[in-house]
């Protein structure tokens, strides 16, 4: 198989056919994406978002009972901690991978080690590199401000990377605006032990988005993308300042970005939201969306994405045009 | 030589041993800066800044007399149209490169054609890029936002990149936040035709750079830049809004960046950096600076930190960790 030749110190310790990891993208990264993902040779998360429960976690799993290959689970450090038995569930599922991002408070990780559990983190400075890595964070995910949904917009994906592996040691996966094989043959050249992909797969066949938030996403170019807490202070979520999301521009975010203190409390913001997501109509409901989505012109399955971004770098890798 | 396993078809074009452009750095890339780099096989560029002029254009122009290899020069589209005799002057040099930006309109390439001379300016989205490449200019600088000194802050250098060789036949150099060896592997493997590098040759000792301006650069961290108007506004500079530029933080930017509308025409806070830039004193002082600064820890000859990031980007390229 051509991909192989993508093959990393760290895919091939876990067993997996490719160095790609698909983001947990609560909403969008279920059980079905996830043993797509899985199934093409990668690791397959199923993300627990904001609206992450323990009935939802069990139903995406249900999905993945006979998945061959490998799964994983991200969750959301305050919503994890909001939610009795959703960590726990994580836990007893015995994920090949789990990711627990947006927190300061590593302990977690102490938990899954001891269940023999592997475990990732989300970091965006080298500060937050050296801290994950003396946690004992078996694989850290240097995500770059480019990337979609939540994250502190620190550093771009090519200087947090560059710096990352130069101060710690041990595995690093590349994470924002990687759109297409160019982008997996960077972050492998720099030294990445692999790729973490959000909205290269947003899209996808197998995900869980709805169809006014995919067509959105299809449409939208490459600067089509702002960071922002507009939704979250519209609809009360209480994410930590430090994580604005990097979301799709719209009707919503021309009215309110440059005014979020206003937004907080507003009723009727608050109830305008609710009937967008309602009527899956993202003009002013929320889209996540890094910088790569330019790139994504169509709805494929996993599989088709995944062999044209690995095929793609393996060629860029092995007979480069230089 | 190692090197030469970078080469690429732009790069040879041009008969450079190393797919490697200085940034025209104003007021750091000298002629002694270009030579060196000219010297090691890049293509050396003179910058000329905003304090660019036809005396400082042939003041750096008399260091490179002699200088073996390409030299190009780098100037600024509306400090070009308010010195009469400069872009004529950079003309007759003959340039191996003649780089123009932070301007809309491209007419300049037309006469830059008529007598021969290659060019290039920056760009920031597709958009931008696809009305460079129908203007004719030759190559094009895919500059992301983590690039120090002004620029447009659209996309992150490598989703930007991704996008313009996804959209626009013709060689793309990167530019933005590349820092090390790494970087330079990466952007050669997503396409790039060569890389633009400025932080990282800013420090070195052929810089123009003052004293207190490099002890700042080696003292920054990863996390120490941030794009803002302030300075360009607080010394009355006539940038056009679309350009901020990329700093160290520093006492000014605490003070003013949240408050910029208040600093137009606030004659104490000229007078306050015109005193600082006198006194070469850098709490006060801008100095420009990218993403990758926290990897620039030494004051070096740039002939060591080309071999350094070149060689380590042949064998990350030609020996992967994978
Ligand atoms: C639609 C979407 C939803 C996301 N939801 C989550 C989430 O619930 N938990 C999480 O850790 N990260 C989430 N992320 C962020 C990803 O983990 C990752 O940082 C990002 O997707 C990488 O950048 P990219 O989108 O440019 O590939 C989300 C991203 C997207 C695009
Ligand atoms: C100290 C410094 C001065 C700069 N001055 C200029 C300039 O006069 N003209 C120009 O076109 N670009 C200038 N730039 C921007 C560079 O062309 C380029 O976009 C940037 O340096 C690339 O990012 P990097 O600094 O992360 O390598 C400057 C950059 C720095 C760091």
């Amino acid at each position: 198989m051509a991909e192989t030749g993508l093959s990393t110190a760290w895919s091939r310790a876990l067993g997996l056919r490719l160095p790609v990891v698909n983001a947990p993208m609560g909403g969008v990264a279920g059980g079905r994406l996830a043993a797509a993902v899985a199934a093409a040779g990668g690791l397959g998360m199923i993300g627990m978002g904001s609206a992450g429960s323990v009935e939802a976690l069990e139903r995406e799993l249900a999905h993945v009972a006979d998945a061959p290959g490998h799964i994983g689970i991200g969750l959301v450090d305050w919503v994890a901690a909001a939610r009795p038995g959703l960590f726990e569930l994580a836990l007893a599922a015995a994920p090949a991978l789990l990711s627990v991002s947006f927190g300061t408070d590593l302990s977690w990780s102490e938990r899954a080690r001891a269940a023999g559990i592997r475990t990732a983190t989300q970091v965006y400075t080298v500060d937050d590199a050296r801290r994950a890595h003396d946690a004992g964070i078996d694989v850290l995910v240097a995500r770059g401000l480019e990337g979609g949904g939540h994250g502190a917009p620190e550093l771009g994906t090519l200087p947090l990377l560059e710096a990352i592996l130069d101060a710690v040691q041990g595995p690093v996966l590349a994470a924002g605006g990687i759109g297409s094989a160019r982008g997996v043959a960077a972050m492998l050249a720099a030294g990445a032990s692999g790729v973490w992909l959000g909205t290269a797969l947003a899209a996808c066949e197998e995900s869980l988005l709805s169809p006014g938030g995919r067509r959105a996403l299809l449409a939208a170019e490459d600067t089509g993308t702002i960071v922002t807490r507009t939704f979250d202070v519209g609809m009360e979520l209480p994410w930590p300042q430090r994580f604005p999301a990097r979301v799709l521009r719209n009707d919503f975010t021309a009215r309110w970005h440059d005014r979020v203190g206003d937004l907080a409390g507003d009723p009727g913001a608050r109830a305008e939201l609710a009937a967008a997501t309602a009527a899956d109509d993202p003009r002013v409901a929320p889209v996540d969306a890094g910088q790569g989505v330019g790139l994504v012109t169509a709805v494929r399955p996993v599989a088709e994405v995944l062999a044209e971004m690995c095929s793609g770098a393996v060629r860029l890798l092995d007979h480069p045009s230089r």
